[in-house]
């Protein structure tokens, strides 16, 4: 994860960009979400389509997503992989409370 | 609202269609919502549109938005201007709690 | 519809209140619709709890997000009765093709 | 990335969990993404708290809509890695056809 949000924070510095405010990159992220959720529709949905036709949409959506995510946590200065090893754990935590029990 | 909603109903059962599975008119809720807020980060983002150039961009949005409501709604024997009155009356209600005190 | 928007309008024109800045309209529409997903997700998910127990709560959230669209739309002058009707419209006009060809 | 997403196939494997449907998981992206919005809101929307305040909730929906992303791309054999590398690239390819023009 540390290496895609390097490799984004050190091309909008050479380039001089600078993100977008932080509502705009979460109405963006709205969008990436929706443009993933028409392409689980469908194949899931009732269009039915072939998984395997839709399949790059679906990843290219993901990766989308993903980089709008980047894009937030950069200019937060919020490492996403330690948040995901947070949540991956807060999982893991919850099960194990689950069968102390 | 009562009005849109029995005139889709109707429609649907001289077509004989069937409303679509919940998950998935949740899902074509997510595509709605993020075409809608595709276009106000076109105004009101790093895009910079004037507001009249895609005000009929956001109704449509907004309509297919509301449609989509509608769908599941009907599906579901909710009443959707019940439920809109109620929230209504519920942050009218959260403002006289706050004058109280 | 109308009514439902000339009574918020009313009601925030009496208290003095603005209506929120639109990118922040559209994140709390981000919010409201996930908060609805939650609810879909319990009875249709995998919890799978009674639709009877459950549905209260999905008026509600339908409720919650016609307001906040309600807040969009009355700052931008929209008429969401118009929308929607266009978008059925669009629907109807679709199918009525597809038996053409 | 791999990282996590071997994490999480092998805690799912151990625990003999399959991952939810399609839609479902969609569903949970879509809550999940809410509850991310409404934290960007509480700073940047009418509410104004501190960062400092809510950064830490911030990054824990953060690493939950990743959580959500990582389950969607093992139950389909998508590699997140290269979905987000591609749409670096993307964005990348676009600037530069800009520079050539």
């Amino acid at each position: 994860m540390k290496k895609y949000q390097e490799q984004v924070n050190k091309w909008f510095e050479e380039k001089g960009w600078g993100y977008w405010e932080p509502l705009a990159i979460t109405a963006r992220l709205f969008e990436e979400c929706g443009e993933f959720a028409r392409e689980v529709n469908h194949i899931y949905g009732p269009k039915k389509k072939k998984l395997e036709e839709k399949k790059k949409d679906i990843e290219d959506e993901m990766g989308d997503i993903i980089y709008t995510l980047i894009c937030f946590a950069n200019s937060h200065g919020i490492d996403l992989g330690e948040a995901v090893q947070k949540s991956i754990d807060k999982v893991a935590d919850r099960d194990k409370d689950r069968y102390k029990k």
